[in-house]
């Protein structure tokens, strides 16, 4: 049974351990207006304290209600957010593909959904050294998946699975929001419908599957055989994204 | 002791067992105009056949040296090279962070020396996803990186360590030059001092360690003991990038 009082404690002293032994100061995060980025906020300011936090609010073509629950999620806990706008680069970006010749919408979808978290991902770690050298100390970069998504490799490579530590990539969606409630995250946060805020669906709409299933799958509890089958077909199918296959020679 | 010619053939059999298993169809790796870059480009169009491998030109504030010896490679090889100059949006990015207020080049400059891999990576990424789309088949994005660059951690993480499979990541600096000499890969780009075309110096110049005692230390051979030391301090100091904490809960 998941004790989320004793969890989040163990969070906290977990993410200060490591900052201690590695001589670490802060921690730069984008902060999407979802639950995991709220908690993983919460996580990091109880643990190293609101001043060594910095949240990134980093649009791209994006609804305006991500930015103002990440600055709501900021304000509740007192850190400083800073927003950089990546639809310029974006669009510039597009330009130089579009020069290459022309392909239509439907072609070009899973380029673009993917693109976004890559560049953000760049954001998070060019503002995470600019800090660095700017401010003294090193700040590291907060991955904010959790162990559902990352059962069924709902993330993209290069992107959000890039980070430097792991406060919630073990905890179920459930127990990711019992840790948010421990620490009052806004409830406007901690229960907005999650989504990806790319592809206009919800995350649930957009795998076919609930989250609540595969948190049973993970747990080895029984779910109906349709959704089990999918998500483990979501979960092989995505393997090859963490195993990558390196030549090894025979001899040196 | 390192046999180049069954080497090269292992390689590309590692290939092919690969794609044939899960039923994939081509490769999009950026070509630099280094030995790598040309190695990979081999292995690949031996593997797979130049008509299923694109090379990728991705030139941001770039030497025009490396565009034209990347071009000698897939002339060579016969395989499709395509231009995308991230020139204009690594500057429209850099005009949304010099909003933020007014940072010196040296505070700026870990942030743009690791930017550029990762507008590479994501680039590649794109182009694989839009080729999959466009020409039928699954297009991967192969790594380039070599046992020497990743046992003293240089790459950048998020950037060139991110790909899909890796042909010689587990070879030596003097046995990828080794396996090109097999696959004939012209000598310009075979011997070129190889530097990351971004910072202005050389590799071993930037490192302050010469890849052959980088070789030489992974081999358990002895260098100079000022060598030695140096090597195991950057091996040691780039673990971080490789193993990323998570905190595991007491019980679900």
């Amino acid at each position: 049974m998941f004790n989320a009082e004793k969890e989040t404690q163990n969070i906290i002293a977990f993410i200060q351990d490591y900052y201690q032994k590695h001589n670490l100061k802060g921690a730069v995060l984008g902060v999407s207006g979802g639950k995991d980025s709220g908690v993983v906020s919460a996580l990091l300011c109880a643990a190293l304290g609101p001043e060594n936090v910095v949240g990134l609010t980093l649009p791209c073509h994006s609804k305006p209600e991500d930015a103002r629950d990440a600055n709501l999620v900021a304000k509740h806990f007192g850190f400083e957010m800073i927003n950089i706008d990546l639809t310029d680069t974006y669009d510039t970006f597009q330009k130089q593909i579009d020069a290459l010749g022309d392909y239509s919408k439907e072609e070009k979808k899973n380029s673009e959904i993917n693109l976004k978290p890559r560049l953000r991902m760049a954001t998070c770690y060019y503002m995470a050294a600019l800090l660095s050298a700017t401010r003294g100390g090193t700040y590291l970069v907060p991955m904010n998946g959790n162990l559902c998504e990352r059962f069924v490799g709902y993330y993209t490579k290069g992107g959000d699975n890039v980070g430097d530590i792991s406060p919630i990539g073990n905890l179920m969606v459930d127990e990711v929001i019992a840790v948010g409630a421990v620490l009052g995250v806004p409830e406007q946060v901690l229960y907005r419908t999650p989504d990806d805020g790319l592809s206009g669906m919800s995350d649930e709409q957009k795998m076919g599957v609930s989250y609540k299933d595969i948190a049973k799958v993970i747990k080895g509890e029984e779910v109906q055989q349709e959704a089990y089958e999918k998500i483990m077909r979501m979960h092989n199918g995505s393997l090859h994204k963490l195993n990558i296959p390196m030549y090894e020679p025979e001899s040196h």
